[in-house]
């Protein structure tokens, strides 16, 4: 087992009355005017934002607006968040939403402490050590921000999306509310799930020994979001079904599921990419094309694991490893079409005469490779690209 | 899944140097005097004490030496550490030691706020809102307090032994080197694996529906615990089976494995009351005869359950449930055995004579019961004990 770190501050509050903890906890981070932050229109239209400015009402806690953040978070609104809050006077942030809105208040909080602008702390990994407390009342189960060390943000002019990964970056709460689910898109719930999977694949398989618990708790994470997965999508207020794949979410991306192992995250940096030239890409979905051509390619590098994978979360009973394997991985792409979501660069609109471009931006122009079993190339990566054809 | 609050603060340093992140950890909370805390002599001749203050020395730490902490904490050295640490300043706690050395750190911490008799505190559950910092320096695997927001104290003249919850009692920062642990002897080892399997085992048994991933999550630790138990009973310096251990003790008492269920944590109460008469008895000796005792007791009550267990952790074939229960229960029983513990309560040196004075203490003379599957009163414990026989 690897030496590791492990920190999890954050105090999640979760169940069907989880919003009634709202006024209580921001008073005791001492807020005094609180930016509520979010997305499009359906958290005004699901009465999820009045039922969270009335916990602020109640609790006599000034607070603003802020809402508009998309998909992809984009770099330009986190730049409006900043001037908003300074003009506002915001001492803590409520992001109400997923992981965009999640992760552009993250990138708002360490650029009021910045100054400058703040893609600089993207592009150089240079950020403050103090920033403005979070919380986080989610609304979709997929990017385990409201836990996580992480925060992603896409720069459209230069076609970019980077993440900043630290500490730092961990809400100090989260309230959730699995019924806050119920109303997310059989498109989304299934794009959630490939993401909440995807955050505990990408480190479950890399070249560091075997490490217990982790494997086994990922291998837990793994078959419960699964078998959730699958009655979300059959009953969308499937409570029990709607709270698993909620708890998951924060669990795949707080790193219980890497402690004592390395990992490279490879699958997200190919997506990132993809996205980053495709803004209608969902992530889940970019991750769903990705996994199982990546893992195609790799497999032979690390038979042992990719069929323990399938032997202990698909059930696969084949006594060959690559056998295994290859069913495993099979397995996986067939539960992602399962749920609607597309497994060919083609069903992304991502069309072969755009893979050099896109792998290019990956390797910084073969400037770098990316870390995998195989260090990868602009050529290897397209070949990873045409295994998802 | 019932609602749930989750709150795990404790930064966590794990592996072969976790030591050398002392200084600047106890820098970072502002420590300016030190409280050295421990038990016997072993942390002083394993040379773990002297590594720690050089530690200290090296970050210009003022500290204070307090050691003869028992297994069993006394309320006694409580109080003695509270005078200790007020006649010398002390603004922060560093535990070396394992959960005794732990709670009685607690409970010092605690009562240096509440400022009266610290008994009191565990006789009404009344405690301060908030106490100076607490590190901790892991010598075993076992009672998980780390993490925990559990302090427990035995007070010999009333032959009580009391726990106060509260996350209030979770420690700020945990240093956790897996070769601390080699030279625990293999009886202490063994008492360290039923320990944190019973921390799980509470938790997984009661009459909650079923959570995911909670209930996988808890069959992972089980079984990781189990494989690493055996494998660090055959080579006390097998650092992997040393590290799971360690850290299966954590996630065994932090609530990872119990979120979104009740528990009711039976066989410790039980237990308590027989070590509070019995001092010679360890926690995980107790518990390992109690557990199985209990399980037969109550199997019928919730087969299906008991049959999962038998069948995720044990691997036991059989499709009736009442039967697969009873033969996951013989083998825990068994698996005890093998680790050298004792199973019955003649090995405990408990005759029956006993039976009756302890429980009644545990029933508070049938002034209240148990709760359990079957609310226990005396005569019901007393049914359990006969099965440990």
């Amino acid at each position: 087992m690897h030496d590791f770190v492990y920190y999890t501050p954050t105090r999640v509050f979760f169940g069907k009355n989880a919003e009634e903890n709202i006024g209580r906890e921001l008073e005791s981070f001492g807020a005094t005017k609180v930016l509520v932050h979010f997305g499009g229109g359906s958290a005004r239209r699901s009465g999820l934002l009045d039922k969270v400015e009335k916990q602020l009402q109640d609790a006599g806690l000034p607070y603003a607006e802020l809402g508009g953040v998309e998909p992809n978070p984009k770099i330009g609104k986190v730049r409006e968040g900043i001037d908003f809050c300074k003009k506002e006077g915001v001492d803590f942030i409520l992001a109400v939403g997923g992981g965009s809105v999640l992760d552009s208040s993250k990138a708002i909080a360490l650029g009021l402490e910045q100054g400058g602008d703040p893609w600089e702390m993207f592009m150089t990994g240079k950020i403050p050590d103090k920033r403005i407390p979070i919380g986080a009342v989610i609304t979709i189960s997929a990017a385990g921000s409201e836990m996580s060390n992480s925060c992603v943000i896409s720069n459209p002019d230069e076609h970019l999306k980077r993440s900043l990964n630290s500490d730092i970056n961990r809400p100090q709460v989260a309230f959730m509310n699995p019924e806050n689910t119920f109303t997310v898109s059989p498109y989304q719930t299934a794009c959630g799930v490939v993401d909440i999977m995807m955050h505990t694949l990408e480190r479950y398989f890399c070249d560091s020994p075997t490490a217990e618990p982790t494997d086994s708790i990922a291998e837990a994470v793994l078959t419960s979001t699964i078998d959730a997965g699958r009655r979300a999508m059959a009953d969308p207020e499937d409570y029990d079904a709607r709270a698993t794949l909620m708890w998951c979410s924060s669990l795949s991306h707080n790193n219980l599921t890497g402690v004592g192992r390395n990992f490279w995250f490879v699958c997200h940096k190919l997506e990132h990419d993809i996205s980053g030239w495709f803004d209608n890409v969902a992530h889940g979905a970019g991750l769903a094309v990705v996994f199982p051509a990546w893992a195609k390619y790799e497999y032979k590098n690390d038979p042992k694991r990719f069929a323990r994978f399938a032997r202990k979360v698909w059930g696969v009973v084949n006594d060959d490893d690559e056998a295994a394997a290859l069913e495993g991985i099979e397995k996986t792409k067939s539960f992602f079409r399962e749920l609607g979501m597309p497994v060919t660069m083609a069903e992304l609109g991502v069309t072969p005469d755009w893979y050099e471009k896109i792998a290019s931006y990956t390797t910084d122009f073969d400037k770098k490779t990316i870390v995998s079993y195989t260090p990868l190339n602009t050529e290897r990566i397209m070949e990873i690209y045409r295994l998802a054809e």
